[in-house]
């Protein structure tokens, strides 16, 4: 299978989700909470069905991972990694900043994302093969240079999703930072990619959280690892540390 | 001088804030860190700068208070009180999120408040008069009912904002409310007015943080007041509580 039909169904994939997130949005869409207290609406499951059945249809072979619905062939060399509405707080607070996340693995390794805002309309495609680029709207972004942690505009979601130890890391991160603004999900890490933010830096994401933002950060020409630089494949803990500049990237690791 | 020409006006001071911000969005502006640490651009500057030139024109016996340029005859009955940009951090992430804030306080009450979303185009214009309803884009808006705390969404920009006792304070309702979303500024407030948030606590604010958000709430149906249930007047300490639902209202309170 070539990369263009693979692309071309990610876009599809969204265009679908969206069309089911769109008329939900600000609307008295009912929550409940999961185990871990985050809330899930019929919007999430109703936009994961809608990809995992195009994904039946036209990659019968390919395995699934999705936030709301679990696994599908996960030993499968190529897995599409869901997750409908990464920031559902975002969605109910009717907050435009929530996104559907949609990752290619291959062989464990992501090699394609889409961070996708359906009622701003701005999409984020990134590859990480070689020259592949990450687009905003078809258009080339690109991550913004900054000489150092001190000079950085640091994001993360919420300092309660860290552990004892991540708060304590993320800390030492967030006082030597120019400066740090909370909420945002994967909205944060489309700015990083697009030059508005410099290090974002979160702990314990599911795959479904960070596999997409992976090829978007790479493709727009930053860095992106786990708490240690290594690569985010599957089977990682999902500590993440993004940074468009890699002198920010190795400054904020070694102070982890 | 009638009302009418008042709302006239708060819209001219929103669209001419607007048309200077909506170029600088996304734009590599420069921030500088506040005494607070809170970061300012010129694109705060140029938009305050803006509405107090219409202001001094149009009414030139009026006073102002502006979060960037100060006071001007702090003395007066009727005074505009000026937020060119609520929320420049997420101005400065690439986030649609921050708002201009207009509003006119008479005898140190606020009567007429306006949160201007110039990037996603949402206006909340909300007057405390009787019968004032809050408009979005000219269309009335009503916060919605609530039965108490365990049922509430709640928000806050950032818990950092707190002081030690505020922090302690603002914990013991967030264990108890359904779930808390951290970012969004004035757009917490806004949301609170459609409909879509039940609970917004924060401390210390500075009355142009807070004057245009009391009209607005107030005219959706909602309550807002300092954290002892007083309204907010010109000398508030800033400590700001907000709820769709007197019960939510009166259960956190309480708890404060």
């Amino acid at each position: 299978m070539h990369v263009e039909p693979d692309l071309v169904l990610a876009n599809r994939l969204a265009d679908a989700a969206g069309e089911v997130i769109r008329p939900l949005f600000r609307t008295a869409v009912e929550a409940t909470a999961k185990p871990d207290r985050s809330p899930v609406t019929r919007a999430d499951r109703a936009a994961e069905d809608v990809m995992r059945r195009i994904l039946a249809s036209d990659r019968p072979r390919d395995g699934i991972i999705g936030e709301e619905f679990g696994q599908e062939r996960p030993g499968a060399s190529r897995i599409w990694v869901l997750d409908p509405i990464d920031g559902t707080r975002a969605f109910l607070a009717g907050r435009p900043l929530f996104g559907t996340l949609i990752a290619l693995l291959v062989d464990g390794a992501p090699v394609l994302g889409v961070i996708d805002q359906p009622i701003l309309k701005e999409r984020w495609v990134g590859q990480t093969a070689a020259g592949g680029a990450t687009l905003l709207n078809g258009r080339k972004v690109r991550v913004r240079a900054c000489p150092g942690l001190s000079a950085a505009r640091l994001a993360t979601t919420s300092p309660w999703h860290f552990s004892g130890a991540g708060h304590a890391a993320f800390g030492r991160i967030a006082r030597l930072a120019a400066d740090t603004i909370l909420g945002g999900d994967c909205f944060n890490y489309a700015m990083l990619a697009s030059g508005h933010l410099d290090l974002v830096v979160e702990e314990g994401l599911k795959v479904h959280d960070w596999a997409a933002l992976v090829p978007v950060v790479a493709g727009a020409g930053g860095i992106i690892t786990d708490w240690r630089g290594r690569p985010l494949r599957l089977g990682a803990a999902g500590d993440v540390i993004a940074a468009g500049d890699r002198r920010v990237h190795a400054q904020a690791l070694e102070r982890m």
